[in-house]
């Protein structure tokens, strides 16, 4: 079964809003094993309405339809499916009574005379009931090949409602048993997606024949995903054709995956104190206090994070947690001794286990004589500085990038350490 | 002159993403005037892809392809345009030369043979070098209308590059004389969309006849943008009529808007306490540094933001800025004289004018019988703890929105204050 999704929207083309609603149904459509072959943004104009909606009725057995179903003037979905079957508009008094008595309900006298127009419904579709609003949904049919249109309000709340009431039933019954669709993401860190694919490229050659799992790369924020999806009878063989493709994955990637799903690296390493009975500090200078935001933003953090120093003047490096003066008088702040010495003194200010901290540039400018991205990431655990670790980067980048470059690595670097892993 | 927009991506109809790029095309489309009348997205098949390209040639002037210009066997973008021209893909030595460039500058000597797929292109078309990655763009012409593709990188920020480097500039350009299309937007905080529009009412009936100027709203993060956009036959007229309308705006919103166009409000809490050469620290529990984050994020901003600690276990709030335990003992941390007294400590352990601090309940469970979204933000001057000021927030929503929310509180209580406003 193909769907495509048709948005209706001058703010959508207008970037005023993105397009969540598309992003929404594909994970649903492709929770019911229906593919979503194309989604279409259009503004809010009957004729481009009726033909996009027309062309994908051409071309798919199922059309989702947001937006353009409110009240004003600019909501013209209606209108464009009626125009596009042929057929009138007509006000449907079971709609006109059910508006009514939702005004009323909500103790209003003044109903605007144009909300009647979302009792309005081309003749022969059928009113899908808003349960968390007050545009009803439309479901008709259409085309050559009887596709079936849904139509849905673009508030997410209420489109979520109406799909779930009463679009997902209808899809699961039609799809029927053997097309259940399944995926799995593997999250890696500290690797290039060019990598990632080169790990797995024996993989991706072999699946090439069947398309079935098949694997894909997303990079985004210097994490590489790599999704794996099973189309199969039923879930259960899809879960097993999922694993048998992640035990390849996993042995050609190694302990670059951090985590699946919606695994955060924050959460991952939020686990990993708590399952060490640990606790950690922060001293931060270029990150100026993300590293902290990314280590309690895991709910229950409190529980490992202890806090942190932001260190963003020099000499409050000295003056907060205790860097040596000559130390800082003779390097500079950007320095990895100085790291060692910042970490060190978080943890034992915080009264952590273990202290990460921070140090470089993050540009625009050099400074003192350090080039744009150099970038110090020191580790201190129970041992003391002395047994510390620095780790010295390049990191490429705007100032926003190398900060967040930064977190990343830093979070990974804990991720390593307490996960028992080697330093990468 | 009309555009239209295509988003290559499996990822995009599976909902693993949301199709920002489609978003941030229509607002810089927007900007230069040119109409975008669909967005498309499809998924990484050549033969889609090439469909989806070359419907779009025949109905617009202009098409924005993104994504799929990566590394990977799932990049097929550059394929897809090779086959609807009907040319070869050729393998471009001076693309190859730069990324091999890139690597070594990169430090690095194992160059993935995948990724001299990035120096492919289809005969005829043009590499737009790309500042801020590896895949370059491509420019080439197609279909009855000579309609001209501009192909980019589905990551954000490169597209963000090339697109303002090489698409932007020659957009402007064919859309010529008579048609300057100019936009400027008002940023508030602090208020409500429904309450900027209703206190812009008056102002946007009297513009809804000529429809020149428009004004629009967009709300996101907390804050709401008014964008005056006004097309004229040059600049200067255009800036007259945007200026004349913003004069407007401005008395009815009053000091809710913060700044215009791309001014950030830490950017000007920045700019604000160097002219008051003055100087801030930070003392956080539940924003965790996204505080400090925020006042460290403008370039130059070591000469206002000293530093801050990150008072996320109790005990700290003692330990590390000197709040009193028996104070902390008898209230808890989510109480108005801890955050004063955590600000006062900050402000005197980092040595600046300000301190401020935040304290409250993230959620997702309620704290010491404080409801979630409890939240106290805390403001202490030269004049110390005494005068120091606290207002107390009941913010809604997630976890992650309730630390935003009071950091953007947080930035405009400093707002007020160094620039002598009123408090909200």
């Amino acid at each position: 079964m193909k769907a495509e999704i048709v948005a209706v929207g001058t703010e959508l083309l207008l970037g005023d809003i993105v397009n969540g609603n598309a992003a929404w149904l594909g994970r649903e459509l492709a929770d019911v094993g229906v593919d979503v072959d194309m989604t279409v943004a259009v503004g809010d104009n009957i004729g481009r309405i009726a033909a996009a909606v027309g062309a994908a009725c051409e071309r798919a057995d199922v059309v989702l339809v947001t937006g353009g179903l409110g009240p004003t003037q600019d909501d013209l979905t209606r209108e464009a499916l009626a125009e596009l079957v042929g057929v009138p508009l007509i006000r449907d008094p079971e709609l006109e009574a059910a508006l009514l008595r939702r005004y009323e309900a909500a103790g209003r006298t003044d109903f605007p005379a144009n909300n009647l127009r979302m009792a309005e419904r081309p003749e022969g579709a059928t009113a899908l009931p808003n349960p968390a609003g007050t545009a009803p949904g439309l479901r008709i049919e259409f085309g050559p090949r009887g596709a079936v249109v849904y139509a849905m309000p673009g508030v997410p709340r209420e489109m979520h409602e109406i799909f779930d009431r009463w679009v997902r039933p209808e899809l699961t019954q039609r799809a029927g048993p053997g097309t259940t669709l399944l995926s799995r993401v593997l999250r890696t860190v500290g690797i290039w997606e060019s990598e990632v694919a080169r790990a797995l490229a024996d993989l991706d050659r072999e699946l090439e024949a069947s398309r079935n799992p098949t694997i894909a790369y997303l990079a985004s924020e210097g994490q590489t995903r790599v999704r794996i999806t099973a189309k199969a009878v039923d879930a259960a063989t899809a879960r097993e054709q999922i694993a048998a493709v992640e035990r390849r994955a996993r042995a050609a990637l190694g302990d670059v995956v951090y985590g699946v799903d919606d695994d955060r690296l924050e959460g991952v390493v939020h686990r990993l104190l708590l399952d060490a009975s640990a606790t950690i500090a922060t001293a931060e200078s270029l990150t100026g206090g993300l590293l902290g935001a990314a280590l309690s933003a895991t709910p229950g953090s409190s529980s490992t994070y202890r806090g942190g120093a932001v260190l963003y003047a020099t000499e409050t490096k000295s003056d907060v947690v205790g860097v040596a003066p000559a130390l800082l008088a003779e390097r500079g702040p950007i320095d990895p001794d100085v790291a060692v010495a910042m970490a060190d003194g978080a943890r034992l200010t915080f009264g952590a286990t273990y202290g990460i901290a921070t140090t470089g540039v993050a540009g625009p400018a050099e400074q003192d004589g350090k080039p744009v991205g150099t970038v110090y990431v020191a580790l201190v655990g129970p041992d003391g500085a002395a047994a510390g670790t620095v780790q010295a980067f390049r990191f490429s980048g705007d100032r926003d990038g190398i900060r967040r470059a930064t977190v990343l690595t830093a979070l990974d670097i804990v991720r390593r350490r307490i996960g028992g892993l080697p330093p990468r």
